[in-house]
């Protein structure tokens, strides 16, 4: 069911991130790397912090079809996709959402203290975001609007929290899928955003 | 041989990374890493993403003295490299057809699936210049002009199909050097580029 | 000793990285991440580089804590920093200094080459800043200001030679922390900085 998601997940990240490529005139093989980047980039970015070997890529090439695909159809067809700008954000949510929780399954299985699994679900919900808003020369988005990587470390909570009380895996990824999922659409719907710090000062 | 190229292959990515670190203003040591980061990062970033310790340049450190002192030479000799502008540019060809070859036969050594050593020879021939851009606050320009990781798909795709087919790392090689190295250049040449995908939808 | 002065050393770089992260009007998880990645992105980015696992911070989840809570703190008192600009300033030189002899340490522990050690040691104490720069979107500043990246090349060589000719990591440590530091703080007193490449031919 999670893998299901997942490879939903990685398909809509791939097509949004087509047309991040696609505000900065890249051709095919930009556009490619952007949506692999963004969509296999957090998963990627955990697995190299942790040292756990193999990449989920690696051992399914397959992916990279996937997501390779579903971006150059996303250039194909960005007029459609702007008019289902609504139905892209809630699949960005639900990758984010579902990153998350495989991000701190993995930390989980390899036995990390709870602070680590939930950072590494929080870096493999949003590293990706981050990475492709580096290769389009941007401050990263996430860092900024909306409640995006605190909708991740949320959602980590949740899933920490009911797994270490109930002790089920399975109750704590759904726990967690409501939690995220609604707070990340609520934050989409109503604009929240977290407060911003902001500093004019300089003093290098 | 391909050793030899390859040697020559860092030492001009090292030299025309220098000069990407001169329109950035920056010192010696910025020079050098962007010389490093440019002439060893595909490699650095391969080795990274499959786990295949150690790095070339911990086993052979004279590596990173090479082009350190290249790029140094290259700060010293900047209005003789403006007028030799097409000698660096085919060399800068010649290594992304070395890089991109070796890094298929690496990934074929550690019996990755095709689809990951075709990957892995694109990573190796263009993580490096990559990182020099986003290092420089740049858009990668290989996302972005003529056929360059193109070409390396390319060349990784004529390398696998040759070794595949015919059985012969040799064969291989050469085949692959001549496919890339001709279509580059003559992307060079005839200033031939990859459709862009121009998107102009602000939808954030 | 040099633990006491890591976790001074860790807890300054999260605070002044908070600063940079305010400049770019970021929210709290943005500011964490910054002084995540500026405080810990050295050593993290060493290990990575010579597979060294586990990440200290990993071992030690403390670290997140601290420095997370550091950052936070930064925001609120973000002009009493101000105000206290030279000591920041100092503590900045003090963590350069200390990344950088930790990042010997551990390339000697591993028995790399002296050369390595050297490249450890100066990625250790600046790649933190040049990541932050990056997720800034800036060009990173050690590549073009002060007397910084070379303050800690000249820290590692202090640290090897005398550890090689007298054979003590203690006098080893004490005699690079010394020279390292004085050369930091006279090049911020006298705004020393190394020659700069500036070069503007384009020829792309």
């Amino acid at each position: 069911m999670l893998h299901i998601l997942y490879i939903i997940a990685i398909t809509a990240e791939a097509m949004t991130a087509a047309l991040s490529a696609g505000r900065r005139d890249m051709d095919w093989v930009g556009v490619c790397i952007i949506a692999w980047v963004t969509a296999l980039g957090g998963g990627t970015v955990r697995n190299v912090l942790f040292g756990h070997y193999p990449m989920s890529w690696v051992e399914h090439p397959e992916y990279l079809v996937i997501t390779a695909v579903a971006a150059l159809l996303a250039a194909f067809i960005a007029s459609i996709m702007t008019k289902l700008k609504k139905l892209f954000l809630y699949l960005d949510a639900l990758g984010l959402v579902v990153f998350t929780i495989i991000g701190c399954q993995v930390a989980q299985e390899i036995h990390l203290p709870y602070l680590i699994v939930l950072f590494s679900g929080m870096i493999t919900g949003c590293a990706g975001g981050v990475l492709r808003d580096v290769l389009c020369n941007e401050v990263p988005f996430l860092f900024r609007k909306e409640i995006y990587a605190s909708a991740a470390i949320v959602t980590g909570a949740v899933y920490i929290g009911v797994e270490h009380f109930k002790g089920s895996e399975m109750l704590a990824t759904i726990s967690a899928a409501v939690v995220g999922l609604t707070l990340r659409l609520l934050s989409i719907r109503f604009e929240w955003h977290m407060p911003k710090f902001v500093y004019r000062d300089e003093w290098h």
